[in-house]
């Protein structure tokens, strides 16, 4: 391993955005291939970050009523044909156990590509009153879809998600369900992850298969693509009455209920990657980065310099800061650079004649910038430092992608928009066959659609516009 | 559902603990069988209890060191064939993937029964040099063994664990984290769990599939059998040559790493329930209760009965007490035994007549008692109440098994030992053979050796004892 400029390692993100992307993920040790194609280790890094994710997120839906439970990985296969829509969506990508204690199975065992089948199933067991609702569950669990082509994190055949799923005795309460959880993703990814993200509905070629409809969210990582982040399906009762989930109402009339389910995974960690990664290599906000601060001697042989380290992050510690203090044996440059990689918010840099005029040296790895501290309440100053980045980052994300939002009136100018690297507003006639020929022609996809018509006419066939609708290229 | 005297619902502990066992379960709402036979849904209260074990545990693992991971859930069927005692094992409960993406797999993929083959191969791809060692990593997952019998908590065809893999440079580290482990679970069984243990190495039937030495911990529950409720094991070198686990060592010579694996899992909560219950249903401990107390308020109507309910219920919380105020129509008694049957280690009861004169009761489920508690204070006394009680009931389940533990000198004491519920202290001379015949004629099975030698012949053969064993019926 070179001691010497990490960044070496490190594809050139102007130039080669995807190469960029794969070697930060392994490079940083977020992540490695597993045995078999398609597949991801989560190492320790990339691991505690989904921690830090995990525990956000957890409280949130805790504070909104929500309760976790466990269901089972393998699905009947028979389960999956009970909606109609919901088979023909997730039937090509699914792994099947056939075998199982040296017998094969009288019926195959789908592994779980999402969950609506199997609670719904349980849910028809527990539901049988109003009284009974609603029911407000969400599991962390493991998924599997088979896809050809993988990118860790981004895409893999398995990965680590939450999947919510409510039951609710009205129309109106589980579409309130789903945009509350939009809303709960969209307040997380920006005071948490700091990705200002794109809420809307989404076209029903992008919607999820059995819903009556999709809310996404949409990020724009930094070669202007859009990531979908997270999504909130109001299930109508289309589920209910794949799976029987009735319930006696108030007025004394069996009715179905009405679900909702919302789920973001892994994929939130290759949204950080490359929402907020630069040339370097990785970029963390202090919210989810497994270490906030690092802290590195320099002459560490100098008088003073160790202890000098070992207090800072005794106290930084004991302020709940998630600290670490490198006193290996490599140089103060090589871990400069190996941290930056890492995305570490804030390195402390403590050396001896800094002392001895009480001070040491704050460096951002946001803006790169560094900055002198006094010694005396540096605590303090790396509470607010960190707070600063959390902040300062998602308004850099922001103002990043606001400048790169265009709207355009025909297919040429969503070519040319998106080839720029831009989120492209335009109008869409609401047929199919206008969606599709954008796709063929720009490789753009409807991402959401925007609440108010901005446009007048379809960007492709002329006619009016329904609707005013994001195209990206997208992940 | 019956208003009256839940308990109703309830087998009698006594007359038929296996029934007895199953209804708590379910009417608890801890658990409910999956559509697919074997198979089991972790409800909200009975996940509640394994995040409070996880919590425990997770802190555990990362203050000796250990980081968390993620590997993939499906396995080459190949590697399970590298290492030939664990093929043995595993292999005949092995479900098996052979389609997936509508294609047949050119190879079968194993659901992991463990992780101890996939895990191997990843560290003999990180692992090059002795500075790299020791590997210190654990993954919270779901795991998958085809049962032919099974019961929830205790032997499902899928459960959650925790699954801790090391490496290190030499024999003598592996087998001191493999001891240290086992002395992490030991305490947190003890303090978290409130359940008294016993520890020790298990016999060469006995132990896992690939290990050198497997040290269990076993927990005896109300109907004297023991439950196997964490392992650690000392693996020696044979994953590690398995799966050319090889590093470069201070001397320039390449040598095989030593590995130690260690888990428990979702049975915890099976101990949980059969450690501590009792004919009223589930007594928990407060430490993983999900509720800690519960309010009850007593004639609600009556003024200020319920202001003085969510007066406590708002100290509670904020002392960080994990509270419920039971505010629902139902009558006092049904709140009383439905409270009960969940194992709620305290109960409030707040009523008019003992408000005027500044009062409430306490009721403890774990002995039953009722006491006064003044109103001023009472978030002090009931926290130092909720101390009480877990120590009490570490200590009375200490008594209990304590009182049952015999030892014998031959085959006829260790039946009529086990029969009444004991667990048998009895000399081995060391052979599958005498081992076999115990298992054969008394359905008990070595559970662990005790470190001294406390007999002098084997209670089979008369041969001279190598080993003092607990022998117990197991589930």
């Amino acid at each position: 391993m070179a001691k010497d400029n990490f960044v070496e390692n490190i594809a050139d993100i102007e130039a080669d955005f995807p190469q960029w992307y794969t070697d930060v993920c392994k490079k940083t040790q977020l992540v490695d291939y597993g045995p078999v194609k398609g597949t991801m280790v989560i190492r320790p890094y990339g691991y505690a970050i989904w921690e830090n994710i995990q525990h956000e997120l957890d409280a949130r839906f805790k504070a909104t009523g929500h309760e976790n439970a466990y269901f089972p990985l393998l699905i009947p296969m028979s389960f999956m044909y009970k909606e109609a829509e919901h088979v023909e969506g997730f039937a090509p990508e699914v792994a099947v156990v056939t075998h199982a204690g040296g017998e094969e199975l009288a019926e195959p065992l789908v592994v779980r590509p999402t969950s609506e089948t199997i609670i719904g199933n349980m849910y028809s067991k527990w539901i049988q009153s109003y009284r009974d609702l609603p029911v407000l569950m969400n599991q962390w669990a493991n998924v599997m879809r088979w896809e050809k082509t993988t990118r860790p994190f981004l895409r893999t055949s398995e990965f680590l998600w939450q999947e919510g799923h409510t039951a609710h005795a009205s129309e109106q309460e589980a579409v309130e369900e789903t945009m509350k959880m939009l809303g709960v993703y969209k307040e997380f990814a920006e005071n948490v992850l700091a990705i200002p993200v794109i809420c809307g509905k989404k076209t029903e070629k992008e919607k999820f298969a059995g819903a009556i409809a999709t809310y996404g969210m949409e990020a724009m990582m930094k070669d202007g693509k859009s990531l979908q982040s997270g999504t909130s399906h109001y299930l109508g009762q289309n589920f209910a009455k794949a799976f029987d989930i009735k319930f006696l109402d108030r007025d004394g009339v069996q009715k179905y209920a009405y679900t909702s389910s919302w789920g973001v995974s892994t994929r939130l960690i290759g949204a950080l990657i490359m929402a907020h990664g630069d040339a370097r290599g990785l970029v963390l906000p202090p919210k989810v980065a497994p270490t906030q601060v690092v802290i590195v001697p320099i002459a560490a042989k100098k008088g003073g310099v160790i202890e000098a380290c070992e207090e800072i992050k005794a106290q930084l510690e004991k302020a709940g800061v998630r600290v670490k203090f490198d006193n290996s044996d490599n140089s103060p440059g090589w871990k400069f650079n190996e941290w930056e990689m890492r995305g570490v918010p804030v390195r402390i840099e403590v050396g001896p004649r800094d002392l001895e005029v009480g001070k040491v040296i704050l460096f951002r790895r946001d803006t790169l910038e560094k900055t002198d501290c006094a010694l005396d309440g540096v605590t303090q100053t790396v509470r607010a430092l960190l707070e600063k980045i959390q902040g300062d980052m998602l308004e850099s994300a922001r103002e990043r992608r606001d400048g790169r939002i265009v709207s355009v009136d025909n297919v040429d100018g969503i070519l040319s928009g998106v080839e720029g690297g831009n989120f492209v507003k335009a109008g869409w006639c609401g047929c199919r066959e206008c969606e599709d020929k954008i796709k063929e022609k720009t490789a753009a996809t409807a991402r959401v659609m925007l609440e108010k018509l901005e446009h007048k006419v379809c960007a492709v066939c002329g006619k009016p516009a329904k609707h005013s609708v994001y195209f990206a290229r997208a992940y």
